[in-house]
């Protein structure tokens, strides 16, 4: 069978089945095989670990196995981080990364997980798994924690270059995410512009209004950039170049407080002492924030289940992240995306109509 | 006289006459006046004060006024902050915000500052003054405190839509405007894009790139909004839309943490008295990243001097805003910008030639 073409769903693996690229990942393989046996235990998972046989299985001898499914799926291939994805992909037929997401795509795995390259996640997801019927262009979801819980902001990165209808379909696909994975009944949009006012944004922006505004969905108007850490919205909807400059403009600020208030606390035994006494709030502080929790950005509008986790990940976002693409699967997100999706265009058709 | 018809230079005024609207931000008239009246003490300033004649008065008699030097310059017309710019400056040709940066076009004052609507800023200072000759487009700077000290942005949200010359000329401006009001010597450059590879962003980015390349500026390549934070660049540059998403989501992401910060501290005993110990931690940081200290955000390649104070600005930031627009007054910013973009226009050609 070819994987996905025509966007003919694979045979089914178990929701079970997870492919993991072992070698994904700042801190891979060791974190990421020590999520996948901590995954496989808490949540009875089979992780299927993508990479060096040697490698992993010398992971794999630091942990305590018996009793849990692992398997391990040999490649050497392995793409870094800052490759060049469609180069590295090219000149790796059989990276980890891209192994992992084609026995998603075969049907051997429910769904792919990786911490790695992020370019090389959405280009092999999208070679090997198709867009589902009806998109015009996949987007890398992401959850970003806010005062109140999280918003979702789609896409944080892999299209640069949007159309207005993009934009749309990443409202939809975000609404059918939020309603899934974080069960909320009908989540609220906002569109990113530089101005709440309706006349303010790009000609990209005004034109993308204008479709959410007829699309039926629960669109609340335009959104600023601190409205995402607000928490005004549900669902944050951006072209992929503003959505990762937010991300990492968060991400950035974040570091920036972290550091100056670490040392400003250092500065007197005074402040020291005082550090030592709030360290629970602190700490608090950290979990609220910690994207770790979250599990991962779903590529979403590809004929599959992927999620990508941070770089950084440690074990524990390894962990959650194996969790939630299980939850995705067993829950059916190829379906609700393909169903929301499809409602818009006749909301939009009928809209068209009156 | 035609105020700056033809990029003329208009009969200049001393660097210390300055036009503030006094009606101009949240927080207004009261700590408006109340900033003007300290900079006229503290910095020798003569500050017109542009509003209600009767208002204003009010507010001057809660403080000794004896021995500095304000003038009234009265008008009953003030625009409110979410006013749409240009139908507001047209219902209003006597706006208070209007009328400062009139009478610094037209010599009567060094330099004008406001702390109101920004769109309506950009728009009379446009129209009041002109572009510089040369400059395509003027553009909205802002000084972004940063780990190591701060970093320049521009353009910060006045031209949603770029081409790529326009961020070409924004770079020289930031050049010339960290030179001038930092002191830095040779501040480098960076191009926000949604990665460092010289391969992303869109098409404007692209373009932007290899003209900053070719540019003669200390061009230190595409940089990503964190690196903003990291202090990475001395001068960011942006198209109008991804720089005002940059500042929003930091300004957002800032107001997260403190919130979640003071609500986790309050829940114990043991964490108050923690806080109580590390006040002067928490203080240094208010400090650090305060932009009040900052003075406010410059309208360059305009031919004129004006200073845009955030909306919010206390009594502080007027005062430092009125000092800093004296200060490029008296050290020739425009001359300043001019030099610099036309520098650009030698390189180019000159590189153009080889």
């Amino acid at each position: 069978m070819t994987p996905g073409s025509n966007g003919a769903r694979p045979a089914a693996a178990s929701p079970h089945v997870i492919a993991l690229d072992a070698m994904g990942g700042d801190r891979a393989p060791g974190v990421v095989v020590e999520g996948a046996v901590d995954a496989a235990r808490a949540h009875g998972l089979t992780v299927l670990l993508v990479g060096p046989r040697a490698t992993i299985e010398a992971e794999l001898a630091r942990h305590n196995t018996t009793g849990i499914n692992l398997e391990i799926v040999e490649t050497d291939e392995v793409i870094a981080m800052n490759e060049q994805p469609a180069r590295a992909l090219r000149q790796k037929p059989r990276a980890s990364l891209k192994l992992a997401i084609d026995l998603a795509a075969e049907g051997r795995a429910a769904a792919a997980y990786s911490a790695g390259n992020s370019g090389a996640v959405m280009a092999a997801a999208l070679f090997a798994m198709r867009r589902l019927p009806g998109i015009e262009r996949p987007a890398f979801g992401s959850p970003v924690p806010n005062s109140n819980g999280l918003t979702f902001l789609i896409d944080m990165g892999a299209n640069a270059e949007c159309k207005p209808v993009y934009l749309l379909q990443f409202a939809a696909m975000g609404v059918a995410y939020m309603r899934l994975a974080f069960g909320h009944d009908n989540p609220t949009v906002g569109l990113l512009s530089n101005g709440e006012e309706e006349e303010k944004g790009t000609p990209l922006v005004k034109d993308a209004h204008r479709l959410l505004k007829a699309s039926g969905l629960n669109f609340a108007g335009n959104i600023e950039g601190k409205d995402v850490f607000a928490g005004t919205v549900d669902v944050a909807v951006a072209d992929g170049f503003s959505g990762n400059v937010l991300l990492k403009a968060a991400e950035g600020t974040r570091a920036m407080i972290e550091d100056a208030l670490r040392s400003e606390l250092e500065r007197s035994l005074r402040t020291r002492l005082g550090a030592l006494l709030a360290m629970p709030a602190f700490r608090a502080m950290r979990r609220r924030f910690d994207p770790e929790e979250y599990g991962g950005a779903p590529v979403l509008g590809v004929n599959g289940v992927v999620l990508k986790g941070h770089g950084r990940s440690g074990p524990k976002a390894i962990r959650n992240g194996l969790r939630l693409a299980h939850d995705l699967a067993e829950n059916g997100l190829i379906g609700a995306i393909s169903r929301e999706v499809e409602r818009l265009t006749v909301n939009l058709e009928s809209g068209a109509e009156t």
